[in-house]
């Protein structure tokens, strides 16, 4: 098993980074080469990147360097090296998107949260690994705390970048559970913001997938957010993420709701004691826990979500097929047998199965808005357990249906446009297992302040 | 002046010559080259084209040609040329977008909708010209009945290539009113759908834009839009485009409201006059009109939009500074001066500008959505009045601010996502002036049938 400890692991900061560099005590350069040193440690294990840009990043990090000299920073995150998940195009880096029929692609232009980064003098750093086209065929990348473990999937590069101490931040995307989930079984914090919050640029094709960050520290993955919607705004026909410009002030919440999904029943015994511990100490803490059995509400919103997984699959693979059709008229190969299975379900989709798919969606997303007035936010495990073991398909024998993990409890958060921030807070036999905080749409500055206040009154349990 | 008259103006049909594929008579080839001829007769002046691609249309072609001859087409539209806008991806095409900062750029990928025309057998014959980025700046293309004047845009190739007969239908793109406007001043018939009806594919990172049909025959036009919807649905969170596989019946609508926008008091005598005639033959047909005297809802829902073109402009130029902004850091040449000028105010907006936008907008939806009782539909003009001349920027000038016309009578069926369908019913001064029926959201089979009545049932005016 994995030797990860909550209470001992130390993840790169940026933020308590940045008042040396002034006076030249640090500098963003020299923080840069901590992280190339990291990479060069770790990679040949990690597989966390898809690629990267060194000598790029040191030019870019030259500049920050004489910025926070000149006391005439960017943003706080001049000079913050970090990830880009290969789903998000780069002007100068290739987007391979883990994918065979897309090897090569390289657009001379950056996403737009990319270039918000940019703008912020962040370091774009490199390209972290995608499984293929953030689907379920996982890459290469290794899970930093044990690597016969999968990192998660499908932001597996930016989770695992976070957790190897190789980059402070990295960004991920998340169309059923692809930022929360590989930043549980990697200790991070994320942020899986409201749909819409975070201009997604060039890849708005789906309706439930949003562009998050992965962070060390609560204060790095807010501050990255807000920069990013400070400078792009969020998808068409949203206003974007809003909040303060610095990490929102830390509040104790009254009541929260225990979210269960219909992975609660298949959970091992250890993550459900420890996360029963966990509740343990909100409760102590004053906080009114209120559960299925508590509320007719409640008990409608679980019915709501009860399949989520099979709602945000149909949804998404409808709305993917014709790109993915579209790689397999140019090349047979261009995907997985993986991806083909799942494009073939798709593909026996009629308009109809997608329609109704998209109105249990609105359902569930109305169940959701009642129990609204009834607590502050909603706490679940981020994942079901720690990170399974994983080492690749075996020739003859079936496909593993989630070599990334189970999405179980990350659909609720995608189907429902929710924000949902994951927190480091449960380790079970040696490995990272996430809790999250899921906020009504709109409220993620919301839930940050929540998650910032369990960060520094909770303790984490070791299981 | 023009020599266009909607009497006598005789657009190619495709619905009607697929009869005589079966037996022989016609096919797909034959078709083909008698497009090719017209295109190699009157593309010197009109500049539809982009690019062309003879020999893969003439393979599509021949391949369409043994299927009828089989007795097993791919759909009613197998062997249709068709041209593409040059804003839409395909894979046997540059897609250059009519601007500098994009020359060359091929991606080796065909759009939802193009992918699903060819799936249904049409041959897609080129690239149709589009103003810069789908803006303001104008590309080449003449108008057909008046070289002098513009064609319209954005879709001015698209519009155009309809008008010289060059192809009986061509897919153009709507943000603020670059397909209706174009159709309107080229005596096509054309569909704006609503908002997210048909698939965007990679274009979907703005939140009032739309692909639709340009075409010579009312029959054409839905079939196309009716064909890419079954193959490929609607923008991701829609289920798309619904209604019958072939032209719905015509229906006789009892109420209709007129609507004015702030164009009518700056329009010309002739192009009012002649509507008012057309309105008055709806009313010796026993239809009701409706004009904003006559209903304090209609009043309120005319303010509303009245200030359509600053919303629109506001919402649209925001979401696409980033990109834009992106062109121009590799390239200051990259935008015409016309194109920096929209983006400098557009980079002058906050987020809370834009957020105000897209308040007025929704308010402006809820006001239209309160008028659905009172009519079946609503009616206009489908611009102001012909297409104006055009002879191009004159060096040491300022800048014309709408060299392709003005969207004044397009923006509200943008910015209310709301259907809408124009007819070739008016002439004025021998160049074409639409006529438009708008309806509410996914009504766009009715309207559609609205407007096979007027084009059966009313005389075109001529002023």
């Amino acid at each position: 098993m994995g030797q990860y400890s909550p209470r001992e692991f130390q993840p790169l900061r940026w933020y308590d980074s940045t008042a040396r560099f002034a006076a030249g005590a640090d500098s963003p350069c020299a923080y840069l080469e901590r992280c190339l040193e990291a990479i060069a440690a770790r990679e040949p294990v990690v597989r966390a990147w898809a690629a990267l840009n060194e000598s790029g990043a040191r030019a870019a990090a030259d500049a920050s360097t004489a910025r926070w000299r000149e006391g005439r920073p960017l943003s706080p995150l001049d000079g913050m090296p970090i990830g880009i998940k290969d789903l998000l195009e780069t002007r100068d880096m290739p987007t391979e998107m883990g994918c065979a029929g897309t090897r090569g692609n390289f657009p001379k232009r950056d996403n737009a949260a990319v270039w918000a980064l940019r703008q912020a003098g962040a370091v774009v750093l490199g390209k972290t690994v995608t499984t293929e086209l953030g689907g379920s065929h996982p890459g290469p990348t290794t899970n930093p705390f044990d690597p016969a473990r999968t990192p998660g999937g499908s932001s597996s590069g930016s989770a695992a970048a976070v957790a190897a101490r190789m980059v402070p931040a990295a960004i991920g995307t998340q169309v059923g559970g692809s930022i929360i989930r590989p930043a549980a079984y990697c200790g991070n914090v994320a942020l899986k913001p409201t749909q819409g919050g975070i201009n997604r640029g060039e890849r708005q094709a789906t309706s439930q997938s949003t562009h998050g960050p992965h962070a060390g520290c609560i204060e790095d993955m807010w501050q990255v957010a807000i920069e990013i919607a400070a400078r792009c705004g969020g998808d068409r026909g949203s206003p974007g993420l809003t909040g303060p410009m610095t990490l929102p002030a830390a509040i104790r919440p009254e009541r929260l709701i225990v979210m269960e999904t219909e992975g609660w029943a298949g959970l091992d015994a250890a993550s459900r004691a420890a996360f029963e511990t966990l509740l343990e100490q909100l409760r102590s803490a004053g906080i009114t826990l209120l559960r299925r059995a508590d509320h007719p509400l409640i008990e409608a919103f679980e019915g709501g979500i009860a399949e989520g997984r099979a709602i945000s699959g149909a949804i998404t693979g409808w709305e993917n097929r014709w790109t993915q059709r579209n790689l397999l008229d140019q090349d047979p190969e261009a995907l997985s047998p993986r991806a083909r299975a799942i494009l073939a379900r798709a593909e026996a989709m009629s308009p109809a199965d997608y329609e109704a798919a998209l109105a249990r969606r609105e359902e569930a997303q109305a169940r959701f808005a009642r129990i609204a007035p009834l607590a502050d936010a909603v706490i679940a495990l981020a994942c079901p357990g720690p990170a399974p073991l994983w080492s690749g398909d075996r020739p003859g024998e079936p496909l593993a249906p989630r070599p990334t993990g189970d999405f179980v409890f990350n659909a609720p958060s995608s189907m429902l446009f929710a924000p949902a921030v994951t927190m480091p807070l449960l380790a079970v036999g040696g490995m990272p297992v996430g809790v999250q905080l899921m906020g009504q749409m709109h409220q993620d500055a919301r839930i940050t302040g929540f998650a910032r206040w369990m960060l520094g009154a909770i303790d984490p349990v070791l299981a």
